[in-house]
């Protein structure tokens, strides 16, 4: 009993979560197959206990396949992914091909699981970055109403691909070592002793894309098209785990205590919010958890119902692989194991 | 011809700085007196090619100098600027010990020199951090009337001392081999693979002492008591230099093109504004430096009268020991180099 599933882009960062998290949430799987490009197809990857290869991809070859777990590039998911959806797969796409299409429903489940009703095959998986945030902002925005918010990040080199995190690796090596750095190739910069404000291409006004997605995005999930939203995207030397400071402002009146209180109960949140014990969310704690870890949770010294907080999760996990699952459980009616 | 200085913790991060400040601004040192520690005292430093040894800091030992730069904790410039001062030094004090007090002025040379007139033997160097935020973020206001200043930092490992970066080399030479991190001891958690939410200790409103220097500072340099500000602040595994991402509000209407101008033209800014060529600032470009960085202008999406900015400083030179030469040079009346 199960379904006949295929992971678009298997051999990438965001493709091998896929496979651990269908395995560690028992995600019922009757046939598994694997696409990558025509570079990694041959190599073979573990699940369940058995060795799959690796298949070049073609819109073709995902032919009979029930859902399409897809964490390829946008022009790829853009060149399959319909095909696939027609010929009667589900497809959940983690790029940003789809997200902005008002016909196809941008899910995080414990925000806005209504959204995927609507589906016509192609269901999209927001950003990483934005994912993480809306986990800690949404329960509050269901209280207060949520009118402003200003984010900083703080992403991980995995965020940009199995191949950037190598490049800080190797970067991180050599710096060690005191020798000279290895030109960056994945990243613009040396990401090794730095930080490098800019996730993404930049646009027209200034903002990269990276930020706009954040923007846009987060408008669409919690249905406020008038939300005005700034966000400034760093990449900092970390391996894995998203982080963001989130300057909030509502309409109504939200005292730090109500908001912990939320969040306590928020489902798929973790509350690490004891900041006299040294406890706070950070990249080593989250990383390899489900949960988005929210803390310093705080009044808004500079606005009367501001309020101030610091979320960080995997961004390979519920930011890409976990979410993605999530959303075909939901789709498929499935029940979801408590995380 | 030149002045009796005594530098006090002059084996620490900025002690160190300000010995090479010295030189390098060709500072007129008749004698030069290095004090630390009992613990440090004994060790020999160059400075214009001799060797000078350190002393052991006591407030008689300060007797007879002319210009004192204290770059030791609060406390110990609590126990000894106050009789240096008396005794007829200038002190110029890069603890938080004097810093909000009235009668002491707190002073970044390019934005208050006038504020340094009404000393009385003790000025006050600001906090790292908000220096390097203010040498952008002032020129601004003076065009457009700052109204309120949100801030995330990534603050470096070096801004908590030389033993916090000795401790984040060692992390990351053990991460790099695949050994045990060695514990934190400096920091209160592992920096390598890791951002950390804290700087400074947590206050009861749930903001950290740093955070709350950004803020009471900002207001007594720009003379804004009511300015509202909002930070969080973060230490990431970066060596040197510190960097902010602010999202203003002003009074008036400013155009990035406009701050971009004024920027251009700011004593101690670089403008490192070309996101196309990538091109903006970053620690790894902006240590060494005495010019802060200011980049990545751009309108606020989500305020009408908001401009968003990336900052990034050395915050050994112009965030402590370069500023204090400043202060030095100004209050003694000196013509200081250009930078």
């Amino acid at each position: 009993m199960g379904y006949r599933v295929g992971i678009v882009g298997a051999t990438g960062a965001v493709g091998q979560e896929l496979l651990r998290v269908l395995e560690r949430r028992r995600f019922p799987v009757a046939e598994l197959r694997l696409f990558a490009s025509a570079r990694s197809a041959g190599r073979r990857l573990g699940f369940a206990g058995e060795e799959l290869v690796v298949e070049p991809l073609s819109a073709a070859a995902l032919r009979g396949l029930e859902l399409v777990l897809s964490s390829a590039g946008a022009e790829v998911a853009r060149a399959v992914a319909p095909a696939a959806a027609a010929a009667g797969a589900l497809v959940v796409d983690n790029s940003s091909a789809f997200r902005m299409e008002p016909a196809v429903p941008l899910v995080v489940p414990e925000i806005n699981p209504e959204a995927a009703r609507a589906h016509r095959g192609i269901l999209a998986n927001p950003n990483c970055t934005t994912i993480i945030a809306l986990m800690a902002v949404a329960p509050l925005h269901r209280e207060a109403a949520l009118e402003r918010m200003v984010v900083a990040s703080y992403q991980a080199a995995s965020g940009a691909g199995a191949r950037a995190l190598a490049e800080l690796q190797a970067q991180l090596a050599a710096a060690v070592a005191g020798e000279p750095l290895p030109p960056p190739v994945v990243l613009p910069h040396p990401l090794a002793h730095n930080v490098i404000p800019q996730v993404d291409v930049f646009l027209e006004d200034g903002y990269t894309r990276e930020e706009h997605k954040i923007a846009r995005e987060t408008r669409k999930i919690l249905g406020l098209p008038e939300l005005r939203v700034s966000a400034t995207c760093v990449r900092v030397p970390v391996p894995r785990a998203h982080s963001v400071a989130l300057h909030l402002e509502f309409r109504e009146p939200l005292l730090p205590e109500r908001a912990r209180a939320i969040l306590a109960g928020a489902p798929g949140v973790e509350l690490v919010d004891e900041p006299q014990a040294g406890r706070y969310p950070m990249p080593r704690s989250a990383s390899g958890c489900d949960l988005v870890q929210v803390g310093r949770i705080r009044a808004d010294a500079s606005h009367p119902r501001g309020l101030v907080l610091w979320a960080v999760g995997d961004q390979l996990l519920k930011g890409a692989a976990l979410n993605a699952v999530q959303i075909a459980e939901l789709v498929l009616a499935l029940e979801p194991e408590p995380a």
